[in-house]
């Protein structure tokens, strides 16, 4: 039996998130099938971050046992010749026992991406939220600068059943470049839709239709806002998993 | 009643091509269902271009009559409201009554994006043509010299019926960003699947399977070659067209 990780990427747009379910295509599911053909045998693939529905991911990072005679170039060329043209496999290596694509982990990058312009670009609409008012970057770094250090996000998100919600957020970036805005965010870990939830907030914030300390506030609360509509997930993607 | 001309852009993916048909979903009709909308009444809508199957479009300009009593400002919204997500319109101005999109144009430009690495991109599936073969772009470039003037184009695509095969090029232009090669091609007019066949015959020239001078050769035989297939169309957009 040999131990393999592999980083790899996917269009979150035809699936129902990264974790496996009874009903529905998910990317899991999906790994795991085309592991069950090249291993005859069922085969369970761990990832390091469960995304959302409509979540992309250039930088996820997978686990799994496999019986395997051949090496792991040749590993990855079946692996990717086995999966949809909507999920690939950009890194393959092999990996000791211990290893857990999750628990392992250190840290999460994730990558938020507006598209701030008055009319849709049809060919980055599944990759972007458009926004056409107009935003003040500005206003957003400087409302961000409370989300960094250790804190109770409980505001923005659940945590998996058992943990609390205290993470460590460690990058809250925003940059430009033409009409794209990215929020870079890095944290330990992320609690379930953290990052929409606080672009939600934030995009308020570069509207001006909220106050740049109404942040802080709302994170000091611990308590959720009905009055901030998680960011949609087709501008979100999991840049990269840090050991 | 108005005269109307915009610049528009769509997803060629979910399109059976922009021309109206019987049976499919084309651009044209979906165009012209979001004016008869508006219009309470049908809409006529004529293009530049007829780009093909799966082709997409940044630049593509139409043309129709309207009884419209507002301003053209608010007829962008209004009809970008009742477009789909894959199509949106970009600029839309008052035109003159003898103004035709295709009639009126006086050249056309296209590019065609090749992504080439080893592995897929799964975010930029759609919008490039994959070769995970290396290429020279200075042999491509050399390739293309011959294109450019006036030619019977015959060996590279089929005219429309009526019309002859004699076309004026004015720019056949390689580069490289990163991973992603690009040709810009610039022509009066171009026949049907002219900008694919080129393509296909070129990328087989920049991984040495065919000799620079093919191309040449190709062109001046005036037959339509079994040996080179049309590059795929998801790498094809009509960028802009000239007045």
């Amino acid at each position: 039996m040999g131990y393999y990780k592999a980083v790899i990427a996917y269009d979150g747009t035809d699936f129902l998130g990264f974790q496996i379910q009874a009903q529905g295509r998910t990317v899991q599911g999906t790994l795991e099938a085309a592991l069950h053909t090249l291993a005859k045998q069922p085969v369970r693939v761990t990832g390091a971050g469960r995304t959302d529905t409509g979540v992309h991911a250039t930088g996820q990072v997978i686990g799994w046992q496999l019986p395997w005679q051949h090496s792991t170039v040749d590993l990855l060329k079946a692996f990717n010749a086995n999966l949809p043209q909507d999920v690939a496999v950009k890194e393959l290596t092999t990996t000791e026992p211990g290893f857990h694509p999750r628990f392992s982990a250190v840290s999460r990058q994730y990558r938020y991406t507006i598209l701030n312009q008055p009319i849709r670009n049809v060919l980055k609409r599944q990759y972007t939220a458009l926004v056409t008012q107009p935003l003040s970057i500005e206003a957003m770094q400087a409302a961000s600068r409370c989300l960094l250090g250790e804190h109770d996000f409980a505001a923005f998100g659940r945590p998996p059943q058992g943990d609390n919600s205290v993470r460590t957020v460690t990058q809250a970036v925003w940059s430009r470049q033409g009409p794209e805005i990215y929020f870079d965010i890095t944290a330990n870990a992320f609690l379930y839709r953290m990052v929409r939830n606080i672009v939600g907030a934030l995009i308020q914030v570069g509207q001006v239709s909220l106050p740049q300390e109404a942040i802080e506030e709302v994170m000091l609360s611990g308590k959720r806002s009905n009055a901030i509509a998680p960011a949609p997930p087709n501008g979100l993607c999991l840049i990269k998993v840090n050991y």
